[in-house]
């Protein structure tokens, strides 16, 4: 989902600075954003602002307003989080699938390759990773994931839920959090992709399914620590409540 | 799905002849659908077979000429297929979450009068559905099952599924078969309208969501069967070989 | 689990009579029965009696009482329950294996040979179920399919959970009723046997898995409703509440 | 399954020295095992040497000689993973049932205890496990989590599982590697310990389940990691070609 020439530095930091921003509730919904504003207040050039702005309005964290730019969009909670749990359900059903009816070579080649570049993200010395090439990477391998059950339906639906609000794999990176913990979660998130292909080789469909399920919750869990330490601002407002 | 103004046994007939023949291959893609013809043939006026068009292009079997009218949309197997193992996925998700959520039980008892309604289809005594009954109150329960999890998200999506080609929980039905195994199966489905609330009721999440995706399951049986005495005129050129 | 020298039809009336007596509470927990009671009662010789008594030992609803003879057996419906859902998990689990790591071919022509004769049993013109001969190839079914997966331990553990009380999977069997209902019921249940085996051969695991499911909970609902009718008696003493 | 008596540091390395010389094929099956020899070996005591020698019998690795002493007990690939196949689903059931059912607030208050105490087992600064620890606390875990659901029978059930050969929850852990990858394998294996208990406090059954599974699959894979070095000697003649 995250477009080749967002891979610019800039524009994806912009992406985490705009998320982070709307996630701690310094923006709330309606809010205009201008180009101009941020790209000084990150002290970047207008057109990686422009591009991250684009990609979040794909994302369906804002969209665009009638009068030109782009507005925070209105929603609660409880639509992020079923947003999430459609990707998991549509992404196990792909994997389930894949499974069943047998996935090609050359796909399943291609994901073992985007993993083992997503293995050089992380510094396994220092415990850091390189949040901008891993949401990059996450991207692509979740992109080509889509494809994988040879189902142009589920390729369709997937590629279509991953704009809703919070549904990209991505949508959980941010600038924020930088600890051990953080290193941790990403190293289950690698090795959940992991996995998923190996169930998916062996013929194990209920396994690749679960597996699937619990790699998308796993960003309902780390959104979850995020509002923990700053509530959605807007969620009492529009959340039901059950 | 089916609207009210459908119910009208006129139209729904249509509907049933229409699909009768997308399915025989005596109609093939791209074929054009004139309802003065269709009027004359089914020995009915226009106004019912216009609202069967309407209806079957809300099911994804038609589509809307530039230049008016309808035209059979180009579909294979395989699309049928998973549309209807997506809606088999997304109303298990509905009944997991409302037995995981609980569900209101004002709309529970909705559903238990819909299902009461439907037992009215059946003739206990000649083993005979009253199949026009049956297709609209079976469309009620469904468009009414899709909001028990309280989600908006699942119904907007489930809603969005329904009107995929075959994937509406009354497409399986037809004025063909009218046989002792017809009638069995129909008991089959409505048993299960009863099971899956009986699991929600019941806090069970994987046995409501299992239930849910056997019941869309049914449909892709029925159509299978179908298929098998009039297969597919258009399948081959598009389905993908696997 | 249904030992062949059973099949005389006495020895299996003997065994729906006695069952029916527990259940319906004229029997109680640590009531001792009598061999030459129960023979002059349903007026049979004592041997199908002495048949019947060692073959409800082996499900688990009598225990041989250390003087000789056997004695009701204590248990609550909460061990029942638990019986039941210990058996679809593990049939469902052979199920699913089986579909995953590929049945042998042998075994599942032998499987359907045993679904055509189960249906030999069905009279579909007077709506009635031949029962003796349904309990003795459904117990055949069961046992030929718990050797499905090629799995020793779960062949060796599914063998020893049908002997808990009313695990068998034709323990819900009984002389009582007969209705279009119960016909109904036993169309589905030979339904299932069906689709579990269509599921394997079609790689299918998560679906195997849970129609097998489906299957074992039918024989719970088939018990809730004898015992809707004749509470079982000793049921508050002995569950806990919850 | 851990006694604690045998917490003592030595009977434990014990454990893992003879379990890592099962799985290097450095003993083969029908191989006598004498308490001197190992107690030399090791340098320690008689006593530990009899306690680990007992519980590895408990754990199903070894068995009881007709003339005293134990004996390596022979077992496939196969057996060890159906064993460990067995656990997951059983202890995933229970998972399960308890999110289906409501757990007691008592229990869960015990599990969450307990899950604190294997934290301290890791020491984060050095990334090193304690594992004599962490084997007592994590088996303390299991012995309790099998009680959640209150159901008798599947804790009966689960009891006994967890004697078979390696299907024991701490049959994985060895003396031999030492690594970050083992490290962070043990990470895992304890956030699943948190998220089972999440998963069964929201209510969400499915999930408890899948996860409950995906854990017992864990020592799986850790096993074929160990095997993948060492490969068991006693495969080739014991397990069955697929």
């Amino acid at each position: 989902m995250m477009k080749k020439n967002l891979g610019a530095t800039h524009a994806l930091r912009a992406v985490f600075a705009i998320r982070d921003k709307i996630l701690s509730g310094q923006y709330s919904p309606g809010d205009r954003l201008g180009e101009v504003a941020i790209a000084e207040e990150l002290n970047i050039s207008r057109t990686p602002v422009r591009d991250a702005l684009s990609h979040l309005a794909g994302e369906g964290m804002l969209e665009r307003a009638s009068t030109g730019g782009f507005v925070i969009r209105d929603f609660g909670f409880d639509d992020i989080a079923d947003s999430i749990e459609l990707r998991g359900i549509l992404e196990g059903t792909v994997a389930r699938l894949a499974a069943e009816r047998g996935a090609s070579k050359v796909r399943m080649n291609k994901l073992d390759k985007i993993i083992l570049s997503i293995d050089e993200c992380f510094d396994t010395e220092k415990f850091k990773v390189n949040r901008t090439l891993y949401a990059e990477r996450n991207a692509e391998f979740h992109e080509e994931f889509g494809k994988l059950s040879g189902s142009e339906v589920m390729e369709r639906e997937l590629s279509r839920v991953m704009k809703m609000p919070f549904a990209s794999p991505s949508a959980f990176l941010s600038n924020k959090k930088e600890s051990r913990a953080y290193y941790l979660e990403l190293c289950t998130a690698q090795q959940q992709h992991r996995d998923i292909l190996l169930a998916i080789a062996k013929g194990q469909g209920t396994r690749a399914e679960a597996i699937a399920r619990a790699h998308a919750n796993l960003a309902m869990v780390s959104l979850g620590e995020t509002l923990a330490i700053n509530p959605l601002k807007f969620t009492s407002q529009n959340s039901k409540s059950k």
